[in-house]
């Protein structure tokens, strides 16, 4: 009787003049977000999370922290699952004391240059895709106040990222705010007929559904293709990279893989395709933001299926919404380093790189002059949970010199990065003593 | 500065020492019950969880319950969704004090019977699946240990209920488990590639797969076909149900409605099919556990979405596998009365009883001489939730009567039940003043 006595004591027995009388609920629509705050009670010191799927055109994140500012609210800190240049209009409210510590996973442009000046008054704290799920879920980044933007919901809260004017795709960053946020908004400007489905968050999970003009330009959140590099330095880049990848072995079937939608990953994915074709090989699923080439890829049947946490374009976004074999992930099922997570199984990651040093630690947070202009995105979750990690990258495409002895900020640590490819050619770290002779093996020249 | 200062104290940092190491992961299958029973340190006093989606087939309560036996363990809460017939063999553990206390939303069968003669030493409480899915989420039911019957799993954890040798389609009731268990351990007879989909548990979810020779029987968890009465008196019912849905002006284009697996319901459910298609209208969706008329109703067009937690048969199993309006559901998103959720979007749903009394208390839970043989279920979440609920029945089939001056066990309150239909004839809760003008508008005689 231990479990009644001693766990179950908090048990909810309502008293019967205490039981809900049938009727309907109380409406979650709001269409005034100055009049929403009020009514959410925001204030000083609270937490705001907003996620990026709107990427560079998102309008919903300075929407609503204007709005806190015309408020009054300060002390703010905003769990923003990355941050990009368009947000630069919330400089002013890190100048303000609107904003004052910032827990994010990415920043570029003015804000990140901002907090580089030393212009916000707290701290920030940088964490990785899946570092981030994790932080949240474990309650140690609490978020008060959940914002969502939202191509689409309903009047419950069903949202949906591949319907309405502003879709976006896969929702993946905004899972764990929706769990974890004690209060959560959908903030929307396409209302949907109940039940909007396919759902990213359903009805449970969301309190209020803010009506507003826009979340969005269409411009900025989707590119409508990304493409191929056409420079023969990046392609040669691409090419030594294939060649290591199946130098490695792991380029048969069952190959899972991820890459970026730089224009030298991109290549590198092109290149693995013609090459899994001709070899007749069938791979098991590629994963991370989820670009066009990689749904060619599905839909030749050269992977089973994609794990999309993101959508990067159009053509992923459309996928998504059809393709039963292109699969959502949340970012904590992407990366969370306490459960295991897909990039666990991941065979071959394709990274890039800001710079990196002798023991290929690598930064992709800051630039020239230690500006804070990127983060680590899903950079740390894949270099550590993929068997292969490689790093391509131009040597000489930046202001600053891209190998140094130390790098300024190790965003990704040495141990998990594996194979670096650039125009020199390939480096293998010397603590892959079971890649090195793989490669001899292979006879492909490996540089120190 | 309030939020890092008195708020992020927790957040981890882990000194560099501490850093993971790049490899592969523990594995998580074990093969051997007893042995994973000591290496999980099950103790006394502790609560274990399990769902019933493989419902009479089900194997692996009575083989995990009868493992913690044989380890000596006692004073387990059983923390199961809902117990069937061949769950019986589990009466020696209650009675030997192996099994103290249990959580359930529905008991049938020597369970039952035994808790009913006064076996269990603790306490049963009994919930309504929404409110199962609340107690657990909010922590009031803990649950040390969960586990899940899994169809078909990776070694990963990815669980799909509609893959594999023992399908049971959705797993809705198993998702808090997977959620709020501290431990969680899938068991499966059938061991997928990776990943697993489409998966109805991802495995972030999940720390254990254990591999055990076989999790059901499969004419036990679902009926090849589920049918609709022959019987003239229940087809009379269903027809006076058709014109009383059809009297609440409930029923046209944008209908939502739910209905049981009983020979009664699934008639009015093929009545209503055909005024459905008589009359051109377009229902929004059906919920609930799903059979194959409501497959069928999806796929003529009758209805935009299913919201599936249980599949009643197999080709609601099919369906949920294939058909994208075809949508999954948790117990959470469901029911659970504190949160939004479907049955509070349902215009109409179609309910049994075993007795109800002069103030429209519906009891499920006992039967004859109060004896355990039933439960909620998702009876009070879908009365409470729905705008009209119909209690469909013949008055002469039981061994008790029908109609009584008081239930012996309150499971729905009155307040929340509307409508009764008999072979006596209609009657309409006197609360419903609203229900009894528009009946009289349509000309449907009521009795009292």
């Amino acid at each position: 009787m231990t479990y009644f006595d001693e766990k179950l004591e908090n048990i909810k027995i309502l008293p019967k003049e205490d039981y809900p009388q049938k009727g309907p609920r109380p409406s979650k629509i709001r269409e005034d977000l100055p009049a929403l705050i009020t009514e959410l009670g925001i204030k000083d010191g609270d937490s705001l999370s907003f996620h990026h799927h709107l990427r560079n055109g998102d309008k919903v994140l300075v929407q609503v922290m204007k709005a806190v500012q015309s408020a009054g609210i300060k002390d703010i800190t905003l769990v923003a699952s990355s941050i990009f240049p368009s947000m630069g209009p919330i400089v002013e409210l890190i100048e303000d004391g609107t904003i004052t510590n910032i827990v994010t996973s990415y920043v570029s442009g003015p804000v990140g240059e901002a907090v580089s000046k030393g212009k916000l008054q707290g701290r920030i704290i940088m964490q990785s895709h899946g570092g981030r799920a994790r932080a949240i879920l474990s309650d140690e980044v609490p978020i008060d106040f959940a914002f969502i933007a939202s191509p689409s919901c309903d009047v419950k809260g069903n949202i949906s990222g591949v319907n309405g004017t502003n879709s976006c795709g896969a929702m993946g960053y905004a899972i764990s705010d929706s769990i974890k946020g004690k209060t959560t908004i959908a903030v929307t400007d396409f209302l949907a007929g109940y039940p909007n489905y396919p759902a990213d968050i359903t009805e449970d999970y969301i309190d209020y559904v803010l009506k507003v003009d826009t979340i969005g330009e269409k411009a900025g959140i989707v590119s409508g293709t990304t493409m191929i590099t056409k420079d023969p330095v990046g392609l040669k880049i691409a090419q030594d990279t294939l060649n290591s990848m199946i130098a490695t072995g792991l380029v048969k079937d069952g190959l899972s893989f991820q890459t970026g939608a730089g224009g030298i990953s991109l290549a590198v994915a092109d290149y693995l395709r013609d090459y899994m074709i001709e070899k007749e090989i069938k791979g098991s699923f590629a994963s991370g933001g989820i670009t066009g080439y990689l749904v060619d890829m599905l839909e030749e049947g050269l992977f089973e299926t994609l794990f999309d946490v993101q959508c990067f374009d159009l053509k992923a976004v459309d996928s998504l919404g059809y393709n039963k074999n292109h699969l959502r992930m949340s970012g904590s099922q992407y990366g969370n380093p306490e459960v295991s997570c897909v990039v666990d199984n991941l065979d071959i990651v394709i990274l890039g790189a800001t710079e990196i040093d002798t023991n290929f630690n690598v930064n992709v947070t800051t630039g020239a002059h230690g500006m804070l202009m990127g983060g680590s995105g899903g950079h740390q979750d894949t270099a550590f949970g993929s068997k292969v990690s490689i790093i391509v990258s131009k040597l000489f495409s930046s202001r600053i010199p891209f190998v140094k002895d130390r790098v300024d900020v190790i965003t990704t640590p040495g141990n998990t990065v594996d194979i670096l490819v650039t125009e020199r050619g390939i480096s293998i770290n010397p603590l892959r003593t079971d890649l090195l002779e793989k490669f001899a093996e292979a006879k492909i020249d490996v540089i120190d």
